[in-house]
């Protein structure tokens, strides 16, 4: 049915993006709102303002919503737990938001949806095993085992930025108790925490610079840096691409996959992020579980939350699950 | 049908072990013969005559054999690629053996077959994600997942003694290029250099005395004697199960698993390792990911190969593949 659509949604800490999208994935509108800092019964309000907007202007009928939240989702009760920078603790989100919208509605960790939108029309696509790493403010994962998603007992699986890569590293943050994962070191927190104290060794640098004038959010301007060629600001890229690479080396070793796929706003960087995360990855993995496993940016960018969240909708709504 | 058998073979790196074993799994006859040091051709005709005798005494129809190697095996070709200890580089394995033999022939790797004995019937039976560790000399690995072996892409996957824990750790092993990978620091040659460290710092404990008197293998002793309370020798156990849980966090973190199941020569010390293990794992994994994640020895001991060898025959020839 070409009129058909689903609306695809990703809600994160600080705005909700809802896009009306057809079965070939083209988005036919989308609404950005702000949800900064509200409360849980504002946040779901916001939520279903942007859903309703976007069904309003979808140009089709809409047959049910998918949601992408930062957030491990328990599958056996439909409960959110441990959502980082967002108030929906324990709330069992796609009921609440059935109930309100009177459509059916679909919920899973933006990481696995990120995953599920590179696999049907990304990066990832035609592979059986793919990885998908999203670097933003923490590290997020989706797992593509045997053509599907894998999602672990009761949901919870793929939180990949919870590799250890060193045991007596720094504390993690958000909800983890662990140290040393990947999310410590190679997440954009960490880079511009190794950025100011790159640029505070190297005053007279434009990383230096930035550094100094207090530049707020850092990441962007250290990309912009690298492409520049301010030595400092690739040193940091460099450091963050090699603990990247030495994860991708364990999940190489794990999964002996066809792909791993990284996105998410760190991306920006591209090749000086890249390259030494996969000179990295080829000094650390087994050969043959590394033979030619490629490390790639993602398609999707800001948009793969709510593509993947239009994905499942898709599948799930059309008896077709995304996982076993 | 009662009276079928398949044998299972393990192929170690010092020793064939041939059972005859029933579809329930008892086994009717075993043969054990030694192989150190041999050349590939010699190898394969020592291998040949073990499962020839457990032929002649299997008191049933055989209807194939069903072999686990230390080698990564590329099932797209059937070669072992990278045989830990034993000259099996290159080889298609399976194929030569029914050449010889006159019976269908199936491999797979050591790790994956202890999963698969435990998943069907040890530690691990009635779970759907189950992670199996085997440490001995190295750490082999094997998943469950969904139910089924996972194999990757070209069939080298579960390669989980190479997780990266220390990324500025010592070097790994055999044919791993990696460094601070888990089989690095936990294994059962990691736990002897840990010994003989912890031991010549204290010469008058019953660890220093064993050191000084060039004990070997040392492993064993160590555990002998942290059963009696030999401080040092707890030290040292705590110091390994305490690097093994965090590579289970790391694993509960990725896969939301049911199970991690723990066997090879190195459980021998039981609850002294597993007991740090369990109380690093607490501390590191994710809660959502860990909760309700057992920790466990595994139930087959060095038959755990050999079992597994026979699963997968049964399996594979009945035409109920292991994996996806």
């Amino acid at each position: 049915m070409p009129g058909r659509r689903v609306i695809g949604v990703d809600v994160g800490g600080s705005k909700v993006l809802a896009g009306a999208v057809d079965a070939g994935l083209a988005v036919h509108h989308r609404t950005r709102l702000p949800v900064r800092g509200l409360d849980p019964q504002l946040l779901l309000q916001t939520v279903q303002q942007a859903v309703e907007e976007a069904i309003e202007h979808a140009g089709g009928e809409v047959i049910g919503v998918g949601f992408g939240i930062p957030s491990m989702i328990d599958r056996r009760t439909g409960v959110s737990r441990l959502a980082i920078n967002l108030e929906l603790g324990d709330v069992p989100f796609a009921a609440l938001m059935s109930e309100r919208l009177g459509l059916p509605c679909v919920v899973d960790n933006d990481g696995n949806l990120a995953a599920l939108a590179e696999h049907r029309a990304g990066a990832a696509v035609g592979t059986d095993n793919a990885i998908a790493l999203t670097i933003g403010t923490g590290i997020g994962g989706g797992l593509i085992l045997n053509g599907r998603l894998y999602r672990g007992s009761i949901g919870t699986a793929a939180e990949l930025g919870h590799i250890v890569i060193d045991a007596d590293g720094p504390p993690c943050q958000g909800h983890c108790p662990g140290r040393g994962c990947l999310e410590a070191l190679a997440s954009g927190t960490a880079l511009e925490r190794e950025a100011v104290r790159i640029g505070a060794e190297h005053p007279d640098s434009g990383l230096g610079r930035a550094v100094a004038a207090g530049t707020d959010p850092l990441g962007p301007v250290v990309s912009e840096l690298a492409w520049d060629g301010d030595v400092p600001a690739l040193v940091v890229l460099e450091l963050i691409g090699t603990r990247l690479g030495t994860a991708c080396a364990t999940l190489a070793n794990i999964f002996n996959p066809e792909v791993i796929v990284i996105g998410g706003g760190v991306i920006a960087a591209g090749e000086r992020l890249l390259a030494p995360a996969r000179a990295e990855f080829a000094r650390r993995a087994l050969p043959p579980c590394a033979d030619g496993v490629r490390l790639v940016p993602a398609r999707f960018g800001i948009e793969a939350g709510m593509l993947g969240a239009a994905v499942l909708a898709l599948s799930e709504l059309d008896g077709a699950p995304t996982s076993a």
